[in-house]
């Protein structure tokens, strides 16, 4: 029997998020059924709630940091049972054939389906996220989450925020020896600067706020500079292997690309809804850089960066929420006013 | 004592190339001469010598595709000797100690001195290039020919535009098993192919000109895409492991880096006097694509470079011209009029 549970969500892109009531599938044979116990707060969900990027479909409901317990399994379900501690990130399905899902890259797969706004034959016709008590997901897509209970809600963030920032790291060689810069303290980069640096690379944070630069060093970062300071970024020119640019607002990417080495990579991790200024062909050509993309992360590389956070003691640095007050807590976001994730307390939904 | 010789150069961005006499200093010890036969142009050199780029000197003379024999070496020369069969192409000296230059990749070098346009303490104060008679560098920056003499001048291409395609096939990994595309058929894209093709690749050509279609295929391409037929775009998305972009005109980069695969890599190798439109993060993102940048080669990969392409009989397509016609020939280069090299005969400037 399908489920009726309550959730936050919005009707529509100009409307704020509210109560509602959603259905949850009863899991098929693949399924598993997590009790939700806490979900963070991406911006990605402030975009696609308020349409703001192509394609929402309303009621819609966010939300894809999500951790809590499995309450439910399908017939055909081994490696998880009832009790265990669990994670969902940003994808629950996708065609698992082609050669990105071979990879464990489902990330990439032309059919994956998000945690939210994507398509479903559940109803309403497209996925509803992590804003919600339970979701239900084919046991491929759940993580297992080996952090202490106590802090469960700290590693939600690790579901988007973390996975974003690792996979870049670990593809480009982030480790002993490297130095690399981590660009914006926000709900990504201070997941950035965190990863890094237990992964033994020389870790240099960029701030646009002199406020933000004793916060980068308590982070993990052994320098962090004003980006809005020349002469602070001149003596970092040609010196980074990697740069992980966590900034979703447009900016001058030449100032960045010029701190990188020969062969060394920028990697974009944040997507503006309008494009950065477009960079010098020749910050490009003098030293054979590369500008590049990463988007989140395969679902293997995702239980291995909870492992791997585990084993670190790493969590998201985090401010826990009531439901109802995510409306105001998306209004803090966009003034930066957050260190550095939102995490509702999904126990709240029941009041 | 150093020699006079003929030249062909400007005095100024707006004057046309005409005839003048230059002086090239006595060989030193570690000095190679070289008797220029050819000259191939590149439009690197119109670009410098009309000052469309900063920092001209002036008199101008350009040229960095130069082939010859040696006439005279300095003491301490033991891999050259008069009679032999040289080029030097976009680079005379470097700092030959930083990291780049221990790397074989002085084109890197902070301190790297192009042919022509570049500090030197030789009269006037900057290097004067290849539209000459003569030209004196250190042997670290000069290649040996293996070619049959009777290819002498189409070989001359390749020490700019051979060597600025094959460097980023190579440290991209061109080769069998791998879909390469070249964008743009002119002086560039058209060793671009018939490199990209030698090396096992599966070659696909972009183009804007219906009319260059066969041309492409006759160069080695598999297939020929007119990049402004959408269909024809289409059938090749997301299928690419490498694009190389020759096209300095700003021109749509979202259109190609579409076409390539998860991990794969556009490399622009053409440099525009303005920036292209600024390409969408989400497409980087979306596949993990990067966008990239390559500059001529260093001087160890130039030779294998040259060995390559002796080993494989490819030269460039070339338009042999007196020096005397070369401002035409940038008119006619302007206009896209050249299959697809000029090379001047630098017998001509005796005349």
């Amino acid at each position: 029997m399908n489920t009726n549970v309550k959730a936050y969500g919005a009707h529509a892109g100009d409307r704020p998020l509210e109560p509602m009531n959603i259905i949850r599938r009863v899991p098929g044979a693949h399924d598993v059924r997590i009790d939700i116990a806490y979900c963070g707060v991406c911006h990605s969900d402030i975009h696609q709630v308020r349409a703001e990027w192509a394609g929402t479909r309303f009621p819609c409901v966010p939300g894809h940091e999500i951790v809590g317990r499995v309450s439910a399994v399908g017939a055909q379900v081994s490696a998880f049972k009832a009790g265990d501690l669990v994670g969902v990130g940003c994808i629950v399905d996708s065609c698992k054939h082609c050669d990105d899902c071979a990879a464990g890259l489902e990330n990439y797969c032309d059919h994956m389906v998000g945690t939210y706004n994507g398509p479903t034959p559940d109803a309403p016709g497209h996925t509803l996220g992590g804003y919600s008590q339970q979701i239900v997901a084919h046991e491929r897509y759940v993580l297992r989450v080996r952090h202490p209970e106590a802090q469960l809600a700290a590693v939600a963030p690790l579901l988007c925020a973390g996975i974003t920032t690792y996979s870049p790291l670990r593809y480009w060689n982030a480790g002993p020896g490297k130095k690399v810069g981590v660009v914006g303290i926000g709900g990504l980069g201070h997941m950035g600067i965190k990863l890094a640096h237990a992964m033994g690379a020389h870790v240099v944070a960029f701030t646009t706020s002199e406020s933000k630069r004793e916060d980068a060093r308590t982070l993990g970062a052994d320098e962090a500079v004003v980006s809005r300071n020349p002469a602070e970024m001149a003596a970092h020119a040609k010196s980074f292997d990697l740069i992980l640019n966590t900034v979703a607002a447009p900016h001058n990417l030449d100032a960045f690309l010029a701190l990188l080495k020969r062969d060394g990579t920028m990697t974009l991790v944040g997507a503006p809804s309008s494009p950065h200024p477009s960079p010098e062909v020749f910050s490009l050509i003098m030293k054979r850089r590369s500008l590049a993309g990463s988007m989140i992360g395969g679902i293997p590389e995702t239980q291995e960066m909870l492992d791997f956070c585990a084993g670190h003691g790493i969590v998201a640095d985090i401010e826990l929420i009531r439901a109802d007050a995510i409306n105001d807590a998306y209004e803090r976001m966009l003034k930066g006013d957050v260190k550095y994730r939102f995490v509702i307390d999904c126990a709240s939904l029941a009041a």
